[in-house]
């Protein structure tokens, strides 16, 4: 049952506002698709000139304006030109009319004219409490109400898929195609400009759908990307969604200043946030479909353990490479087994995964392996393969997968019939009794893998609760706001250094000293060895033009290094202002690097990965959204390959990994808490010692938005 | 024209032995496919009991025996069981007949008592020249000719691509696909257990053939590497060869000892002989033949330079993200040819790459655009994107890309035209008239991207000649059979120097010392600092045990060294010989890995890549194999991500990459010219230092065979 935008899919009236008689029109197109396509409800056409048809369109009585409707209407759909439809939708707020399709184009992604009409339409519209669908949409269309209240030409096969789509166009290729695929669709909706319903309003809706096995969608963007994680993250436990989004291409990628910030690609946060709330995420349209057919025929299983039947070796290891890839394990025939199968297969088949029946099986010797399979505890699903030889019964074997399936509804099959004029009909006939069926052997088996990878997404561990950390706010707030006082954007070291430090991170103890005479009295504060660096605002490259000095021993090694360094900088910088760092001189450590960064759909990300001279070119990090919890900290940090060095390789101690989650996590709730003011952050180098012995942030860059 | 193999592929007559008249039966199949295929020249069946069926099968003259035939015969297709093969080939050998096709199965997949058969018959056919295909494949078909000398139920369309399989079952099933797809083949060639014919002869048969354009082959193993790539690095200058190499799943890996070893995958020497001599690898079946469609339909292009055309802006996205996978640049479109198209195309169009001409493109639009992207000399092909929308000319569209290609043969444009049944037509009708035609974007793209990569192989600069590096190869076999004759496989450290320095790589000076007085004679000779350390086979964890003394500065210090090293090692490996290596301590320089491995298909390959502790978690590393150019040496070095370190990061001094390539050739050679002896080796550490200052081979471990 539809709980919500129930009237806007499965309504039980609607108008077709600018419907028409001129078949060139798309208010011709709708009005006709609402006509034939069985709609049960109450339909009316709207056009100002009602009279001149006789009050009556395509045999729809037709009204001169909205508000002549004697009933209640639950969907507008609009035709008219962009300019009229502001007042239109005032008109429609008056009549009480919850739902507006606009079809019509000509709005934001047309420039700043129609973007600014976009606005005012969705203005109007929250006034009267009423939601809208795109503007610039291909339509809405319903194959369980059913409704089309779309301009398409065609009608999709009914079926358990719900499509959204960002493109218009796009559906109305994949509605053609999928016709001939006989891949069927529950809805079928174009989201257009999203103006006010988005990705997620119709994801959150089809979740409660039970007529609506898996969601995909085609997504450019994503309107509300925090709503988007909460949401799928709930509707994720109950069914797929599946995503194709595009523009990965690096035309996209924002500039970063931040290490941080350049470790992410255009596309990280959006593989960071769908597997955050469970999205699978889609590489090509044809794995989007491919995917979908599998998910809408066959029941979610277990595990991931599988078993592949063929008549012939070569595709059997074409199968067997594409079922490592794609995470699925061909579990171990066992003697029990295997004994079974002996008693009927010949004995020069192969015994193991995949069980090869040799070219001579029969349609009854599939019959029997693939029972045998079902039956079998440790069994997930099972994957069939024919190749058409000389006496292979393609028709019978793909009439007893359809009764199998039909006995042993609860465990996945597919079938691979690799052929397409004499298989052609058994696999039709697969098709048309919801076998998934593949013509070659990988894509059968990625889409299995999707399945069995979606089992353990709906049977995830419910995550612990988002705690909050200790953290002297009050600190942070007052450094920040002095710094903006100062019309400075990034924060000194020291600044910095506090501000993590306000989060209950370790930092060197840190002093800033003015003159030589300061550096002198600092360096016993902090402690020997003491590092002094240059600093202020715009000093690039301090080690390069002599402006660190390093292992200060003494008090007057500190004055000494104190004057070499200003003389150093000012060099370079002629009006750099007497400023040193006198920092204590951490041991070497583990080099790691850490930091923050803003993502302006999914908010602010925390980051992990090497550091040191390996950081640019090894480029091994991972991100997750904060705030992020220390089993989230675990899970990215095991994403990077410096994991494994953490734990200690070749005989070294290993390092002090829950150190490290526990940084993440006060990073990732300082980045939460700030989300308003930092924009960048880089702790680099963020050192990590043995076991036990904690961390040190040697050195934190913050830059402010 | 073929001049290799010609009556085999092209035969004027051919005997079936083993033809029957029982429908069941193989003999009756092929005899029954080679009379009903066309074939013009001279067809003969062969039956022991001719008598029986009046000399007469399916109305082909019988002949008891094959010296009864009176013509000569160019190939005899054998149905026979396997136990009568050997005899029968004598008998062949007797006629004259140059070419067998054993279909019938029954040899090496067998098991051991097949695989004897099958090199008696190899051996009986050697002593009279024969040469034969198979045995357990489903026959040869050639269009061309034509001939169908299998017994596949089916013939294949006629066509340019030649496609060769391991796997007899695969083949049916493809043909059966091909039939439905359209897509047609000069030769359809089942290669079996390949116990005399292999991959590499009918690739080197067919890079002769003008009616085959693209070779295609389904692997599952090379039978003489080395003279695949000597013979593919020829073809792939004439023609694509496109291989879909199965089996890469980890379980086939051999254990390996070295580092170098474990750090190839089970696959990785596939890809280097591949890259090595421009073989495209496809990754699934859909890949291959994807890439087949449109290599044997287009015309090479000049570059990677396209240019996609959509009338929808979705279908145009997911189009630029393939391409920038599958490696086309989608040019920048000029202010003149944006003038060109303006003239014609709305102004709300976009005139960037993807040029989107809006839904209501027609037909003549498409022509426009596509004409003057033809004529643009920075254009190398073109991709058209076709969405079925309410204006949209499918039909004429596809005419116009027709027309349009016979126009301008020279560049090579592919069709996406996203439906299935309203598009069913233009579809087929582009398919008809060859124009690869794809339902969805990013395999076509994909394939396109294969084309022009293919453009880049075909058109490589001929690779530098091979030139022996001097050496002083006496010394080594002298080392090397100085092991073998102590009965060892591992060489002592100071030999494994030796092997090296012999081929003129930097080593630290070392000696072995066999008492303290000996090791305190030696520090000064190798150069202070010193390290010392225990040596001798199997001693392991030489530091963990306390075996290694580093930064001797004296020769008391040696002395001392010496004595508590072998107290400490005597705690572990009580018969230890008092034995240490005396080595100069090099400075530290970047820590790389270099190395040797065997492949057992394509020979020595060598190995360079980031040493120290993350040689085994970061694994960057690549390979080559030997003998290697010095460009042939960058190359791999290339490829790995250590390379950017090398050259010099943040700020340092670049490495002497030249003595890293340097080493690279010069240990190569040594694989080469010792491929009979060595097993494994590794160089670990590898230091390389500053420009200019060359590098060390601190570490040298050899494996013997």
């Amino acid at each position: 049952m539809l709980t919500k935008l129930d009237k806007l899919l499965r309504p039980s009236s609607v108008a077709i506002i600018g419907a028409s008689s001129n078949e060139k029109k798309v208010g011709y197109a709708a009005l006709r698709n609402m006509k034939d396509c069985g709609f049960k409800g109450k339909l009316f056409a709207v056009n100002p000139k009602a009279e001149k048809y006789g009050f009556e369109l395509l045999g729809i009585k037709c009204y001169t304006t909205i508000s002549e409707i004697p009933d209640q209407v639950d969907l507008a759909v609009v035709c008219i030109p962009a300019r009229f439809i502001p007042s239109l939708i005032e008109e429609i707020g008056k009549k009480g009319i919850p739902y507006v399709a606009v079809i019509t184009a000509g709005f934001k992604e047309t420039g700043s004219e129609g973007a600014k009409m976009e606005r005012q339409i969705v203005d109007i519209a929250r006034k009267y409490n009423i939601r809208i669908v795109g503007p610039n949409i291909l339509g809405i269309i319903d194959t369980i109400t059913p409704i089309n209240a779309s301009f398409a030409d065609q009608t999709p096969i009914k079926g358990n898929i719900a499509f959204l789509s960002q493109s218009g166009a796009l559906l109305t290729g994949i509605l053609d195609w999928s016709r001939a695929e006989g891949i069927g669709f529950s809805s079928f909706i174009s989201i257009g400009n999203k103006a006010d319903l988005d990705e997620t309003d119709f994801i959150d809706a089809l979740a409660d759908d039970d007529h609506t096995y898996a969601i995909l969608a085609y997504l450019e963007s994503i309107n509300r990307g925090e709503k988007f994680i909460e949401v799928c993250k709930k509707v994720t436990r109950k069914k797929p969604v599946l995503v194709l989004k595009s523009g990965r291409s690096k035309a996209g990628a924002k500039a970063a200043s931040s290490h941080t910030g350049s470790m992410a690609g255009a596309d990280t946060s959006y593989n960071v946030a769908f597997e955050k709330c469970g999205v699978i995420r889609a590489d090509s349209a044809q794995e989007l479909f491919d995917m979908a057919f599998v998910f809408s025929c066959m029941p979610i299983p277990q595990g991931n353990r599988f078993v592949i039947i063929t008549n012939a070796g070569g595709p059997g290891i074409l199968a067997t490479d594409a079922a490592e890839k794609a995470g699925l394990e061909l579990v171990t025939i066992s003697e029990n087994l295997e004994n079974k199968l002996r008693e009927f297969l010949p004995a020069a088949s192969s015994f193991g995964n995949p069980i090869d029946a040799l070219g001579t099986a029969q349609a009854e010797d599939y019959e029997k392996i693939i029972e045998i399979a079902f039956k079998e505890e440790n069994i997930d699903g099972v994957i069939v393969i024919l190749t058409p030889q000389a006496m292979t019964e393609g028709q019978e074997t793909a009439e007893k997968i359809v009764e199998l399936h039909d006995k042993y509804p609860e465990k996945p099959i597919i079938a691979i019939f690799i052929g397409g004029e004499e298989l052609g009909p058994p696999i039709h006939y697969l098709k048309r009794h919801r076998i998934p069926c593949f013509p070659l052997p990988e894509r059968g088996v990625e889409a299995m893998g999707a399945l069995a990878h979606y089992s353990s997404i709906k049977n995830r561990p419910i995550e612990e609760e988002i705690k909050d950390v200790d953290a002297n706010r009050e600190k942070v707030r007052q450094i920040f706001d002095n710094v903006k006082k100062e019309g400075r954007t990034t924060l000194l070291g020291t600044e910095a250094k506090n501000v993590v430090k306000a989060y209950g991170i370790n930092v060197p103890p840190t002093k800033l000293a003015h003159s030589a005479d300061e550096a002198a009295e600092f360096v016993e504060e902090v402690g020997f060895p003491t590092v002094i660096k240059i600093t202020g605002e715009g000093i690039l490259h301090k080690s390069d033009i002599g402006g660190v000095k390093l292992m200060i021993k003494s008090k007057d090694e500190a004055r000494k290094a104190f004057e070499e360094i200003m003389e150093n900088t000012k060099k370079h910088y002629p009006d750099a202002k007497e400023l040193v760092e006198v920092q204590y001189m951490v041991p070497l450590g583990r080099e790691l690097i850490t930091g923050v960064l803003q993502d302006p759909q999914f908010g602010p990300m925390v980051m992990i990965g090497l550091g040191g001279i390996y950081t640019n070119f090894m480029k091994d990090a991972a991100f997750g959204l904060a705030p992020i919890t220390f089993e989230g900290a675990r899970k990215v940090l095991q994403q990077t390959k410096t994991y494994i060095l953490l734990k200690g390789v070749r005989g070294e101690a290993p390092s002090d990994i829950d150190a490290v989650l526990d940084t993440l996590v006060k990073i990732s709730h300082l980045a939460e808490d700030f989300r308003q003011d930092i924009d960048e952050m880089d702790i680099n180098p963020f050192f990590v010692y043995e076991e036990g012995k904690g961390i040190s942030a040697v050195d934190v860059k913050i830059t402010l938005k």
